[in-house]
């Protein structure tokens, strides 16, 4: 059946795989740089031109090309593809200890280290530039991982397509059309996304679906104009007052939503993702020390990821601190947003929030709304919903997710099984509508720096997703 | 017994009056301008010089000089002091019409007009500057009521004393150490403080104390960084929720306060205090259109005034609108303020607070709480309390209360008489610590924009005004 497949890279192939992975993250790559967009979008399909594989553009007015490279194998009835993104998010160079598209290897010290002539490639140092994590890390380890399968005398035993998207973390903008306009090329048998970090425990995952999400923007009101609080307050209705119960009228503090009906659409979670749930390397008390939290919502991280969750994300009303003053405002805001599991949909929370509301004895506006509806209404609030998206999953005892498990533990990569991510990507456009199987496959540290300055990625990462994608490729 | 004066003043009397009103209104009054605040306080001594009183300043290192102007009764037993302030508000030029220091008269259109060539004066013209109703107005209608005094042949029953502050509007922060300094000048036998304006419906009113005040500033606790929510909501606490929670323990939508004993050392309203409420007239109505509101906290105004109010000045916590992101920010912070009520103190509120707080379970700390605290206790909340006072009241059967009352019914001017003040004054330095009794008589319209741009004075408040003094002059 299958076979352990035991990489070990020579000093010298490894040279070779940091040099194409330094001249990539040396092209900046922020999805609004069309000029240095194209660049990226250029020499990543030369790699896979390199290497034999049949490329192209997919384009659209307006949006970074999507690179496309096959891998064609007569007579394969399948094709599995492998999607990660080459745009980074924006940097603020001031953080960064060294320029974000400068590429630095540091020990695990912190010093800079000259890995081009040095004897042996340390595992635990670290190549600093932005997307070295997320996401340029998958698509050099994929380019490798065809050379090694090669000259091992390889073949895959599916086809295989590489999907290499420029405006991940600008929001996918365009993604819902590009599947749209090129249904051949963008709906094969079945995914790998391969993007985001592994396990705290620095076992490596296997995702098998994401939360969605949907935002609100809620404002309430007082006074038309801000008043004297020692003249007018316990008379005039206080809006900060009347958000922080409308706010615990929806959630209480350990992270229940309140709303009615709201859980009567959640699918309660299968008996596979349980029992996945209870091989998770227990991290809380870890991230307890590193959040320094003395207390949690729910008792255990990966139940709290299972169920939705409304997460108050920003409030603001009046003044604090030194510019406080003795006023009643003349409206407080707040901002939410809502993760979503199965089956619910940005509509079905939509619908359950504004009934809510409307039970509280809220009026709803969509606007700001003039003094007539303020006088009107005992309590007015204006309802702004942001965008959204539901969730995605596959089952864990689908063929795909069973065959990606056995493939990675018989290289020596045992993965952390997790139902499904806490954060939302747009899993369920990969999905959709034809119910694809999708699972997601991350390869860079959880410590990466993603998003953030000084971004990095440890090297082990790189040699253990070289080595699980070999085995993907072969094996699938 | 008490005989009503009717002063009717020539167009010649009313243009020498605005003439001194608009000189002294010409000259620049902030607190922080040490120049132009002595140029103040030598105008208004020079006014009260050439009417025959002594003058003198008293002062203190860094502070505006209080002007002092005794009018001595040969015989008199007792001296009455009568109060206003000379400094204004600081201005936002841009927002004025016209230069807040350069007088400008107005028709009821808005329309300037030529005043001193006007055959008639207008009551419902109103002047424009800084400090026209707040404090300059009874400062000028005190020495033209003490020329209308002299020119009926009239003379004050006691000695009168004029006490003219410099630096109200930065908070008085020299005010208790002049007390404390000038005993012998600053503690008469009562205290007529003219300041603030008159009864929103358009009657003058007398006042009989006023709330006290403390501030607050609570800040509570999330994860030490802000986290992707997705991947920690519903198990780190969110901060927002934690302090919306504590709010809602604090106070409920109708403004009652919900913190164990609060209510315990609140004294009743007295029978006479009771028994003013009632003749009141209502303004509610009016206001709550005024100020576009659909429903109310406490029912009556007034009845609201008579309790301690807990009133959320701010909040703020992550961000919302185009700035919110999908996070669980590191703090929440709310700025509170609380109006007191006899026999309330600062520190009576404090205690009964900070057991509130450690009944709900929170850890109070005085500063930021570094990794360790916040990881130790399940709620941390740091308190600062910031600066605060008692409230004041002088009994409404008091004499000066009566007396005052029926000189002001007597001369025309039947007063609204407001056993409080929602707001807070210092009237307790006033009071204590002989009990001395203290009552407010404000002459300015209450639409007078005191504090904002354009500010200005209503004529009518300023022919009344004289007619009040005089009839107090003489009676009280």
């Amino acid at each position: 059946m299958l076979h352990a497949i035991v990489l070990t890279l020579t000093v010298a192939a490894q040279r070779t795989v940091l040099d194409e992975f330094t001249q990539l993250l040396a092209i900046p790559n922020l999805a609004s740089d069309a000029p240095n967009i194209q660049r990226n979008a250029a020499a990543i399909r030369a790699m896979f031109d390199k290497r034999g594989l049949t490329t192209r553009f997919l384009t659209m007015e307006g949006a970074p090309p999507i690179v496309v490279a096959d891998y064609k194998v007569p007579g394969a009835a399948k094709t599995i593809a492998f999607y990660a993104h080459y745009d980074g998010q924006p940097v603020d160079a001031t953080q960064w200890t060294s320029p974000p598209w400068t590429p630095v290897m540091r020990d695990a010290a912190g010093h800079d280290v000259d890995w081009r002539n040095a004897s042996a490639i340390d595992p635990e140092w670290r190549l600093y530039a932005r997307s070295a994590g997320d996401d340029k890390a998958p698509i050099v380890a994929m380019a490798a991982a065809l050379d090694q399968l090669k000259a091992a005398g390889n073949k895959p035993s599916q086809n295989l397509r590489f999907v290499f998207e420029g405006e991940e973390e600008a929001g996918s903008p365009h993604l819902a059309a590009y599947l749209a306009k090129y249904p051949d090329v963008l709906r094969p048998d079945a995914w790998v996304l391969c993007d985001g970090p592994v396990h705290q425990s620095r076992r490596m995952q296997l995702f098998f679906g994401a939360r969605g999400v949907v935002d609100l923007e809620l404002t309430v009101y007082g006074p038309i104009k801000a008043l004297h609080d020692g003249h007018y307050g316990n008379w005039v209705p206080n809006p900060i007052v009347r958000l922080t119960h409308l706010i615990d009228s929806m959630r209480d503090e350990s992270g229940r939503i309140l709303i009615k009906d709201f859980y009567d659409n959640v699918k309660p979670p299968t008996a596979s993702e349980l029992a996945a749930l209870k091989n998770v390397p227990p991290v809380e008390d870890d991230l307890k020390r590193e959040f320094a939290i003395g207390t949690t919502e729910r008792k255990s991280l990966n139940d709290a990821l299972l169920f939705p969750a409304l997460n108050v994300r920003g409030i603001a009303a009046g003044h604090v601190g030194a510019q406080a003053s003795n006023s009643i405002p003349t409206e407080a805001r707040a901002s939410i947003d809502f993760r979503l599991v199965p089956a619910q949909t940005p509509e079905s929370v939509k619908a359950l929030v504004e009934q809510h509301l409307a039970s509280q004895g809220w009026t709803i506006v969509r606007d700001t709304p003039d003094a007539a509806t303020r006088a009107a209404h005992a309590n007015v609030v204006r309802v702004e919903w942001g965008p959204g998206y539901p969730s995605a999953r596959t089952p864990l005892d689908a063929p795909l997710s069973r065959t990606a498990a056995a493939l990675m533990r018989a290289a020596g990569h045992d993965p952390v099984l997790l139902p499904t991510l806490g954060g939302s990507i747009p899993m369920y456009l990969f999905q959709q509508p034809g119910n694809t199987p999708v699972i997601g496959l991350p390869i860079a540290n959880h410590d990466d720096n993603q998003h953030a300055a000084n971004e990095n990625l440890r090297l082990q990462n790189l040699w253990d997703g070289i080595d699980v994608y070999v085995a993907l490729f072969r094996g699938l």
